[in-house]
């Protein structure tokens, strides 16, 4: 333990540092060939572009060379120690790699492959237990079988190659290899990462308990997520739920909650998924919030993130057109919102400078008017320029022009606790082009980040490829701005709640996530 | 009424047909304004773009020219008769413009200017009901105020320019604007088309009610499309919406739907909308299907137009990912629909050629391994051709390959009802490019396309701009090839559910539909 010990800077590490911190990874069954290309490319190629500091040796019984470095014929023959295995073979030849993991010394085996328990079959089942039980005797913790591994961006340890090296308080643990992927590509598009990432698979050894235990007690990690879809001690599960969710904001997707899904998880895990009752008066419990998908998941965590949590229930919806209003209205209000209409003083102020024509002013509040003004200056100012640099360059100074003097009136209205700003691009009968971005979107995103209240921004409306291009940029200048960005009404609305909720029942939380 | 009569080719036109069917439109407060650029584009580049048959004239007191066409100093000096106006000047001079518009014997008066009742001042309340007694005094009839008017594509009567000329069997009516071209972009690049869409604003002449009556009687539409916000008289609307709903599907997103929402639909069209208890015992009792979204309604109208009601609920998930298919299930039981065990000798017969490492046999199936095989080949075969036409080609052929296997056993599961196919983007670990797409994705549509069972397509998990574009190819495929595309498992399942329950009901209108 103390060599690894010394990689991390903590006094008293827990137990389970060390696997984030190994010196030497082996790949067990690298191979050129191409239903092998996913092992070389996330195992191999992306540690050592993204600047993993350790060694990354090779092994194949072929032997060989790949990429400058040496494949090795077995575990014995690569020099000095190694700390952690990655190992793709076929299951059957599992239990021999295992055995060359104990007498080499590993500390961590990373199981990529799958066809254990997961299948249902007594064999397979049985293949499983014999990892487990040569693991224990050599003294190895096994993350997986059936598993993608570690996402480690602070260590080096890259992944997906498109994962971002950049580190963040997200720290996630997933059951599932596939909503690694998909729950970090999401969030990232929304500016948010991650400080860990474990995919544990079937959870033969290490499992939701010890990574939620690890994760409630990690500095680095200061939200956690969680994909679960079984556990199999209900009594450890208690005691872990409790202890990382009042350590921490945890949220919950518990995959496999109907009946059918339950069948499910069994045969993708292998877990004992358990009653759905059981799992939510659990999480309820705890003071765990439980999320329904990976997008309701990565709304929360925006929300979580990015949204002051507002002090009540009373929101303006802020944004353009009159159905998209009255949309947003009906979602927000949905979700237990209330859209309060604006005082009378408040509209006569607004009245002074929109016109009644095309507009709306007792909230929601539909500002098109205002945008064309102020996007006319906008488009005048762009010119050959980029929107982005355009708006990074008035986003540093006084908001200005009409969005200014809609802003003071928020500003004013005392009893207001959220103002919503939101555009859909799909919903501008013109082209959705640069236009419509600039002149429509810019000014409301500078308007956004000006804004002193709780807020969020909602995108929304982008169901064909011209719309979706044509909001890249803006979307990207959330991310970058750390503005809360929503990608639809009804997400954003239920996060909202949820933050609000969490935000009166366990303020201290919060409070320790937002310092 | 007998000129306009004999452009269609009815016997007994319905009394609102002629509003399709203009000789000459003329567009009142046309200009080179920035401002009012989307009137030009909307009401006469669009039209002359997209081959409207009959004349456009164009109308200013600043006269002019724009576009090759004289612009006109009034509607009286226009040459000719004139049937339909777009009126596109400040509120306060629309009397004005009613006023010349009877003296010219105009029939239909889309007033595009907003600034009326829907702004709760009582001058502009009576402003509106000045514009309908000048109407009916010239036996006028009144689009709007407040919207964007007709899109006729068989009539040439194009509005946003992206919209597509091609016809289809959806009628849709809305109330709001920016709805018209959220909902038809959505529906459209999903490969639906639309027989008439009309945005008729504040209905303070032709309302909710006329058009339901229309579309119901309109052999060009087979299923109707409806957003509405609000109703002035109840016994009109029950008839209306009976006579509809009881003649094709007809779909309603009812706007407005919360008490704030009641509110802003007053802001946003003048609307009373009545409690939302009494909307849905009326939808409920006329079989109308009731919608919370724009995204409900275009996937509710995807399972009208493109699955075959399933004579069950029994449903099977294929797909790619072990976590996909487990939040599949559960989205598809959530519902309502149920996964049933495939039944032991099938399993059996999947086993022989699925590897049970990286797959579940059990329902959902995840096919990884199979995707792997069958995708190396048509790798194989790209080369530098493009997707589209190399799935288009083996599309025309026998399945074949592995996938082939699999829907065969599929046709011999007798208590199956439907199939899902579905893949998320970025649930692979792997980059979202090409390689995917062609390996995983296309084989999969194949399948599909081959499926002779009721059928869904669900792609989703596009989260960033990667995905997204990578995914743009196999989308456009879904919609060429009429294949029921969804982007949500939730989306689908919800739709599916509502096409079985409507299917149960009233199984002589969807009878009447897809014939």
């Amino acid at each position: 333990m103390t060599t690894t010990a010394s990689l991390t800077d903590q006094p008293n590490p827990h137990p389970l540092e060390y696997i984030f911190h190994p010196r030497t990874i082996a790949v067990v069954g690298i191979s050129a060939d191409v239903p092998k290309m996913w092992i070389r490319r996330l195992y191999v190629e992306t540690p050592l572009e993204t600047g993993f500091a350790g060694r990354i040796a090779l092994v194949n019984p072929g032997g060989g060379e790949m990429m400058g470095l040496p494949i090795h014929r077995s575990l014995k023959d690569v020099p000095g120690p190694i700390d952690h295995v990655v190992v793709s073979v076929p299951a059957r030849y599992t239990p021999q790699v295992l055995e060359e993991c104990r007498e080499k010394g590993v500390r961590v085996v990373h199981v990529f492959s799958s066809g254990y328990a997961e299948t249902g079959e007594p064999e397979r089942v049985e293949l499983q237990d014999r990892l487990v039980q040569i693991a224990r005797a050599g003294n190895m913790r096994i993350i997986g079988p059936n598993c993608l591994g570690i996402y480690y961006p602070r260590g080096g340890m890259g992944l997906c190659p498109d994962f971002p090296m950049e580190a963040g308080p997200i720290g996630y643990l997933c059951q599932s290899g596939g909503n690694v992927s998909f729950m970090v590509r999401h969030a990232v598009a929304r500016g948010l990462r991650f400080s860990k990432v474990v995919s544990y698979g079937n959870a033969c050894d290490i499992d939701e308990c010890d990574l939620l235990d690890y994760m409630a007690e990690d500095p680095e990690t200061k939200v956690i997520a969680a994909y679960i879809e079984g556990a199999k001690d209900g009594h450890r599960l208690v005691r872990a739920i409790n202890k990382a969710a009042s350590a921490k904001p945890l949220v919950v997707f518990k995959g496999g909650y109907t009946e059918g899904g339950l069948r499910a998880a069994a045969s993708h895990t292998g877990s004992l998924a358990g009653a759905d009752a059981i799992w939510d008066s659990l999480l309820r419990q705890a003071g765990a919030i439980r999320v329904y998908s990976v997008e309701e998941m990565v709304d929360m965590l925006v929300a979580l993130l990015r949204v002051d949590p507002p002090r009540g229930l009373n929101a303006c919806a802020v944004g353009h057109g009159g159905g998209a209003s009255v949309m947003a209205t009906d979602e927000l209000e949905r979700a237990g919102l209330r859209l309060i209409p604006v005082p009378p003083e408040l509209r006569e102020r607004l009245k002074e400078f929109v016109d009644l024509a095309n507009s709306m002013l007792r909230n929601p509040i539909d500002v098109s008017p205002v945008a064309t003004v102020d996007g006319l200056e906008i488009w005048k100012e762009l010119g050959s320029r980029p929107l982005r640099g355009v708006l990074s360059e008035r986003a540093a100074g006084e908001l200005g022009g009409l969005w200014g003097k809609v802003n003071a009136v928020l500003e004013q209205w005392h009893d207001l606790h959220l103002v919503v700003y939101h555009h859909g691009f799909d919903v501008s009968p013109m082209p959705v082009g640069e236009m419509i971005v600039a002149g429509l979107v810019g000014p409301m995103l500078l308007a956004a980040m000006s804004c002193q209240r709780p807020k969020a921004v909602v995108l929304h409306s982008m169901g064909n490829d011209e719309s979706w291009r044509a909001s890249a940029d803006v979307r990207a200048l959330c991310a970058e701005f750390g503005l809360p960005l929503f990608l639809s009404m009804r997400g954003a609305a239920q996060a909202i709640r949820k933050l609000y909720d969490y935000s009166q029942a366990y303020p201290d939380r919060l409070a320790a996530l937002r310092r």
